[in-house]
């Protein structure tokens, strides 16, 4: 396979060669890699809740009621009372009629978006989508339609240049790299008008946003008016899992035609257990959104001082910009001599001279550990000229 | 969305609407499905291993150390050093050099065959493939050839058809839905004389076939002949999650370009510690397999003597063929009266006209217990008239 060995060098020789970090013990603010303890800035885990004592019970009583692995798909022998009472919470939590869960997110986008469109389907979607809403996209074979990121008068625009009955816009709720929010009302009033369906993926909001966290639908204070909400539970929930919410109706239809659903294994009953602990403990524990929140907003603002462009981002994930990969990724490792953790994110996950840190914040996180990580940025960003 | 309601309707008219079975304890030989105990005849988990108190044991040390999510990707906060020492014991199971964990073996399929084939490659594929080979294929935008079910000849025929240096075979190692292995030892040999690539799922051998169970690779005595081999720890592991083993350059790449890895997060620590114990117990009790396998070869034989038709299967698969997907139901209905689970496969899971009840086998089934079933399937076939 030479293709292979040609890519490989071509990767090393642009400085995008990607190699794992291990961890030695649990993902909290502090994490051990190879017997080092580093303060975490990089994790999704918003919440700070995979190592919360509750859900490692919770995961630990399913195990010795239900065993480990599910043994089968959904609809033939992977079915749990567990699912389905954890299906019932997420349709109550997100305060639609039903909900289906999938493996994964990236099988919860790509299962519903072919699902739902065909080649006769036009599908307008933000540039800066999620990869499994872009395979998705592509995989439906219907016509797609880029419009510029939360750019509203491209996609009116768009909009307008292809007409039909059989549109879709699909937009991250919250952007994973950027930290952005979707203009959601604004996309929907759009939608109506011209008689669209509307599907946001709220990987990123789900648990942080909104006054009972959850999501941006919430934070617009909308109540029904997006016809497909897909969601994470891997994310603030400290589980495993995608998930889709909406009418009965769309989530039958997804028990009988989303591929992805249908041909999997099924989540196993632990891992429903602590999705379900974790959505008891996001709803009752709104303080640790707040601070979340309030520590990001801060946070940002003294980056901004130190002379760093950051992204504007009213969520937990704040991309520190840098340009060259080459760069992003010294930074990076400079940080980590210094004790803190925060990955570098490089192309092909970001676009060409956008490689960034990508800092997520923790509910944890103490206002004296974030002046240590501006110090240390701050440190490590004049040595690189960054600063 | 008046296109979901007229599907729904659709099928309800067809005999094809889908609903769940929830069970309320763990998945064995016997399960209870609302406080009735059944005996279950239907379960990927074909050495019984999703209850084994070793397994839970190592779940719940696994969440004692690491926690409960893993809280990232795999590249950015989501790998422990378990994921490491998981992927090297599958690559050492599977004797090749390296291995790389997915979620699911649906994204291991459909991430893989994105990550080699694009629109200049011609993808040789199964007629029979999992849905997720075949989605994989689709979203990769390579000219797909679909070749008759196992048939060489054909095969031969469109390999001289489709010439080019940008080919690969993808098929099941062992076919779900009809519990026959590929013709492996004819597929290589082709696939050798033409300089085609080679690419085999054996989610269903896994565990299952060749003389330490690590699959159809085994089972035909290859050594390093299949350039890419998918598996999954889902079945008879009793885990979760997919794979792909072969050569490190290969999972090196697949790092980097597969998306469905990329995008997702990782798995957690406990369904990882689960498959680390599965292998070795895989590995140990090789009377699990042998008495599966001499099992599923009674079983049929006593089905066949019965005038049932069933296909010829060297697995733990068994499919009962009935034809009409309303007939199937019907006969899986009257077997969960008699206190015996058996999924009825119906369209679109099967092609339409061969719907079937899709037998599998646990090791530990008793002769006696399979007695009960072939009396019982006697009873009802007689009474739908299907022998």
């Amino acid at each position: 396979m030479r293709f292979i060995d040609e890519y490989l060098k071509d990767i090393k020789d642009r400085g995008l060669y990607r190699e794992f970090k291990f961890f030695s013990g649990p993902q909290s603010k502090y994490i051990s890699i190879r017997d080092r303890k580093v303060l975490l800035m990089a994790s999704n885990n918003y919440l700070d809740l995979c190592n919360d004592d509750r859900l490692k019970e919770a995961a630990e009583a399913a195990i010795r009621t239900y065993g480990v692995g599910s043994g089968g798909s959904r609809l033939t022998t992977g079915s749990y009372e567990l699912h389905d009472q954890l299906e019932k919470k997420i349709a109550d939590f997100k305060n639609t009629e039903a909900a289906i869960l999938f493996n994964t997110g990236y099988m919860a986008n790509i299962g519903t978006i072919t699902a739902i469109a065909d080649k006769e389907w036009t599908l307008f979607s933000d540039a800066l989508n999620h990869a499994s809403i872009i395979d998705g996209c592509r995989l439906s074979g219907a016509k797609i339609v880029v419009y510029k990121h939360c750019d509203m008068e491209d996609l009116q625009k768009k909009i307008k240049a292809y007409e039909g009955n059989k549109r879709l816009i699909v937009t991250d709720g919250v952007f994973s790299m950027d930290g952005d929010i979707a203009p959601l009302d604004k996309i929907i009033a759009l939608a109506k008008e011209n008689n669209i369906l509307t599907m946001v993926d709220d990987a990123h909001g789900t648990g942080v946003l909104g006054d009972n966290g959850t999501g941006c639908v919430e934070y617009f204070n909308f109540k029904e008016q997006v016809d497909i909400q897909v969601g994470t539970l891997s994310k603030a929930l400290a589980s495993e899992g995608g998930f889709v919410v909406g009418s009965k109706s769309l989530v039958t239809y997804l028990r009988h035609k989303a591929r992805s659903f249908i041909y999997s294994t099924a989540l196993s009953p632990a891992t429903i257990a602590v999705s379900l602990c974790s959505l008891d403990i996001v709803k009752n524990e709104k303080n640790k959104r707040i601070r979340l929140l309030e520590n990001a907003q801060w946070f940002q603002g003294e980056l901004r001082k130190l002379g760093f462009r950051v992204l504007e981002s009213n969520t937990a994930i704040i991309p520190l910009i840098i340009g060259s990969a080459e760069k992003a990724t010294k930074l990076s490792e400079k940080l980590f001599k210094k004790g803190i953790f925060i990955t570098a994110i490089r192309p092909p996950t970001v676009p060409e001279d956008t490689s960034r840190l990508r800092i997520t914040l923790m509910a944890t996180h103490s206002r004296e550990e974030l002046k240590h990580v501006l110090d240390s940025l701050k440190e490590a960003g004049m040595e690189l000229g960054i600063i």
